[in-house]
């Protein structure tokens, strides 16, 4: 690949007769589709087809013609439907080949998991000569990036960039943000600085409304609002043509400090679960839950954090009233008179754990998920929650809307909350 | 609309620019996807692309060329980036007239929430003449369906329905279920049976060899293998012209039986863990966990099916050897001689956990989740799990690859199916 040019656009092509069936959403397109914005390459189109050759081939050409970079998911398993590779080969006018140490990383990958390399994965080692070859560091199908020509009318001498990575995205993510990305921040001219500011606790449009008169006036930089399940942010990308052009991002975040003070968790990457596990870690403190409706959603979440085994001790799931009496303590009068869904049991639940764990700090929920509120007269989406240390415990009661699910994803981060306000 | 002609194939654009930045995820291409699916109507391409007038149109007609129905979503809106119905009638060669009804219906919409109507949403009751339009119940914009003649070489007289329906979700899906989708019932012929053949164990490449015959063979029913993390389904569907036709999907599953046994934990809808508690609970018999590397995700996640609470009592994360050892009574000589992720350790976890809970049934989990294998010489994705009941304890070793995510999440699967297989 001696030919070297500049990147400015691109499209998205997803193969996948799921993702036509409506059998699984799209997320490929969408993370492709928001990193290629951070790196300044305006994509025009995404499309999604299927496993048929001709249709394939003709899409991709269509794709090369109208632009620089055409990123390809999908299609690169070891059956006779994964077309991918060969279809854009072709349309380069490459024959595959095999690349022996792809073909090695796939034989190693059974070794590891102990099982017999069936004969068709032999199929994913197929690679046109003079790719970049990425590797899988999750799965057997490797990636692969080469040139194509795309003539046009305009250009005769037009060429793309194909990339092919698998559909996956537990293997396509870390292969292109680990492989893929640094290559491309090379080949295109645009250049940003981007900055974070993560808040919890505040609705997405509550939170537009406090920075609106910034929003309405953003030039250079823009700033753009994101909303996750209980979770709201804003990016604030600044474009610039040199290293050494003035710093117009810190203003802007002094602003919202000042306009949203303890709402704020970040500044940056970190995630709420990363900051409290740094908070925790840096105290040296050990931590505890006792979950009911979460039911081991909270202290598996935290567990993401690589680390976390030096803070998280165990949690106890207390889903039953039985296990929150024995284990934990709460006292059948409670649970009579109160219910396992009160203020009072949350407090027992917190402190029984934080004893039987023996840790630092310790955390409980108890609520109502939904979809019913068996037996009770409480409201679903009703939750307490309760923070134990050695000063004492705090209780929160939130009232929550939406599904089951929603219910205890946002019951977790008010719990994780909790932890970095009795911190920070 | 006096033609009538039978809808067959079709494709889906979504018009937005948020969704080319990446700021949503695209769920209207899937709901649709879905829907045409089970219409029996054939999309072979989704297209995402921005609010830009001639990539519309040209993209609108490429569809409409294509196929017997464009399904169009988003850019109905009030502004002047909205430019979808605008579009789609310069392509089918119709003039915008304001169509009084929905002029009316968007003024009411305003007096009931109490607002004045901005002067700009008349332009959302422009249509063109001859259309047929859909009532927004959810929101301003109309929807509006009509023909657009699209003649190819092969088919000089090709027209093609163009369905526009508004962006958001919340007012999309109604608007199809409720007006679209009733159209599209009577103008097409395809009906099909499905069924669902599903699999723990066996990879997905595995899984397809042994019945590569079939597939090889298939003309109908259709044979499709999909994979998920750590699982693996096939789809059988049979093309049926009426509900009278002979079953052929029985034959094909009664194969599949044989030369999968008992890999295949379910023909039908159910996931891994609604079989297992299904099995549970018509067996009137408990649960619980002890958790390490899974850390309450093995809990939590078989806490998703409604009606749990009546299974499953609680659960004990022991990420710590002191939890393991004080709660669970694992010895210290197994903890110190085997190690936490060992064959002995994951049987006293286990038979610690049912004692201590009082369930019918326990199941323990511990293993290497990565991405380092902390102070042990054992390889990352080792996992032992134990299942204990009053039968007595079996453990059962696996060896995973990929990330700690995926470790954790497979090794979750691994429990319900020994679960499964202990009960079937």
């Amino acid at each position: 690949m001696s030919k070297s040019h500049t990147i400015r656009t691109a499209e998205i092509i997803c193969v996948g007769t799921e993702l036509l069936m409506g059998q699984v959403i799209n997320s490929n397109a969408n993370f492709l589709a928001s990193e290629l914005v951070s790196l300044g390459i305006s994509s025009y189109r995404q499309i999604t087809i299927g496993d048929n050759m001709q249709r394939l081939r003709e899409q991709i050409l269509a794709s090369a013609k109208r632009s620089d970079l055409v990123v390809i998911t999908g299609g690169l398993g070891p059956t006779s439907d994964d077309i991918t590779m060969e279809a854009a080969a072709e349309v380069a006018g490459k024959q595959l080949e095999l690349h022996d140490p792809s073909y090695e990383h796939i034989k190693q990958y059974y070794r590891r998991i102990c099982r017999n390399m069936p004969q068709n994965n032999i199929k994913q080692a197929m690679i046109p000569p003079e790719s970049i070859v990425f590797i899988n560091k999750n799965g057997t199908a490797p990636g692969a990036m080469f040139l194509c020509n795309a003539s046009t009318e305009d250009d005769p001498v037009h060429q793309s960039y194909l990339v092919l990575l698998p559909g996956p995205p537990s293997e396509m993510r870390p292969m292109f943000l680990e492989q893929v990305r640094p290559f491309l921040e090379k080949h295109n001219s645009a250049r940003f600085r981007t900055e974070f500011v993560r808040l919890y606790g505040i609705g997405e449009s509550a939170a537009e409304e406090r920075v609106k008169d910034l929003i309405d006036a953003q030039t250079n930089p823009t700033i753009a609002p994101y909303a996750s399940e209980g979770e709201c942010l804003f990016r604030i990308t600044q474009r610039i043509e040199s290293e050494n052009e003035a710093d117009l991002i810190s203003p802007i975040v002094d602003t919202f400090k000042e306009r949203f003070g303890d709402y704020i968790y970040e500044i940056g990457g970190r995630s709420l679960k990363e900051v409290v596990f740094d908070l925790l870690f840096e105290r040296k403190m050990t931590l505890s839950f006792a979950e009911s409706c979460t039911a081991g959603m909270a202290s598996s979440e935290f567990v993401d954090v690589p680390g976390s085994s030096k803070v998280l001790m165990g949690s106890i799931v207390a889903y039953d009233n039985n296990v929150k009496e024995q284990l934990l303590g709460v006292t059948a009068d409670v649970l009579t008179d109160m219910g396992s869904v009160s203020r009072e049991c949350a407090e027992q639940m917190a402190e029984g754990c934080r004893k039987l764990l023996n840790t630092d700090i310790a955390v409980s929920i108890t609520g109502i998920a939904g979809p019913t509120a068996y037996g009770t007269n409480k409201p679903v989406g009703l939750v307490y929650l309760a923070i134990s240390d050695k000063n004492g415990t705090e209780v929160s009661e939130i009232n929550l809307s939406g599904n089951r699910m929603r219910v205890r994803r946002v019951s977790v981060l008010h719990a994780f909350n909790m932890i970095r306000k009795r911190l920070q």
